[in-house]
């Protein structure tokens, strides 16, 4: 089990960042050299956008309200769009997207299973959870493509607005019913290890542990400290 | 139960109609006097094309082949620009999409309980089948609103291509495992009175059943034929 796993509070900034800096830092650790090559980036990613439509229009589903569910619908939307963006990528290589994706779709989808939430407002902290997590850690991981190929990505990957919306439902659902705090807490720590093994799973580990270990330990730092912000805005502890 | 439900085997064209001429006859057959108002209207459909979305994404996520999934995805795209135009209506009237939807939000969720099916080609089906009787019946039943809204209303359902794609993924799988076409065409048959209760559903009835009834039977008639086409393309037996 590596270390970040048993780190029980991550450090959430370097005390020489101030916030403005956070973006600048993030684009400086990067786990390029452990990126896979782009057929695989192209295919692993795109499958798990299959499964993040999958995950949000589920919570779209199961939302009581209708408001909640145009807003769903809405970031299903996007992530549609980021999808078909991989997809224009995958052709544009002349890539077989069936060849490339087919061999993610097991495990994507057992991830999915996982952190499927029963009710629906755990399916939209899922949601905001494991999407949240998993596009800082590919925006990170494209570092490692080649140049035109990773700015399209890149571009791709951070197209509209995801997170707004879904933080504004989950603030709302806990302002409404202050007793979800604390099952919702629970539930978004659960989260952390699944979503960090199924960004492990994309990552072409090294021979030597030690050096692997050395260039993953920082990024996954950063990850869980974005992921720490993310529940702090909604005033959970992560 | 009115008498469409009785008919066994529903007449599929007029004589005097050749195939070039169905279009125009779809227009002069309309329900627009059994229309609701247009807060209803838009309120009711727009809360259909949620369960649509649904329903695609579930058959999405149970494809077992890449190219399907990708291939529900966008379809599903298709339906969510839909959805948007109408929730664009929505607002263009200054009204509340919850207080609009919400009423609806019940039935075409249990509808969509009723025709969801258990393995993934049913649920291929059943959004085959129930997204385009609907679709068909919403566009005549636009005939009912108000000019600029009824043209913005069917230029927003007959946006994108939603049936070839649908089509053409239940002809591959029939074609790979003709053993479906008798489980199918039984699935198919079996959702068709569902689908009519949830379009007859939409309509404001008069106290007068006898004329009611003359209003509707030639439209479900016609909307009955196109359902036998869509079928009769697959090979399937309506």
């Amino acid at each position: 089990m590596a270390s970040w796993f048993r780190r029980s509070r991550p450090r959430v900034e370097a005390p020489t960042l101030t916030p403005r800096d956070t973006a600048a830092a993030a684009l400086r650790v990067d786990l390029g050299e452990l990126a896979p090559a782009s057929d695989v980036f192209l295919g692993h990613c795109a499958a798990l956008h299959l499964v993040f439509i999958e995950q949000l229009t589920t919570a779209m589903s199961n939302a009581p309200r209708v408001a909640d569910k145009d807003a769903l619908a809405r970031v299903s939307g996007v992530v549609l769009t980021r999808y078909l963006a991989l997809a224009a990528e995958i052709e544009r290589h002349q890539l077989d997207k069936s060849d490339i994706m087919q061999p993610h779709l097991d495990g994507v989808e057992e991830f999915e299973r996982r952190t499927q939430g029963g009710e629906w407002y755990e399916q939209v902290a899922s949601a905001h959870v494991t999407i949240g997590f998993l596009t800082d850690f590919w925006m990170r991981l494209a570092a490692g493509l080649p140049g035109e190929l990773r700015g399209r990505v890149t571009t791709a990957l951070s197209s509209g607005d995801l997170e707004g919306p879904v933080h504004r439902i989950l603030e709302r659902a806990i302002a409404a019913n202050p007793k979800l705090s604390s099952r919702l807490a629970l539930w978004c720590r659960r989260l952390v290890g699944d979503t960090m093994l199924q960004a492990r799973s994309a990552l072409v580990l090294r021979d030597d542990p030690a050096r692997t270990e050395s260039q993953i330990e920082p990024v996954f730092t950063e990850l869980i400290a974005e992921h720490t912000r993310r529940m702090d805005r909604l005033g959970l502890t992560a």
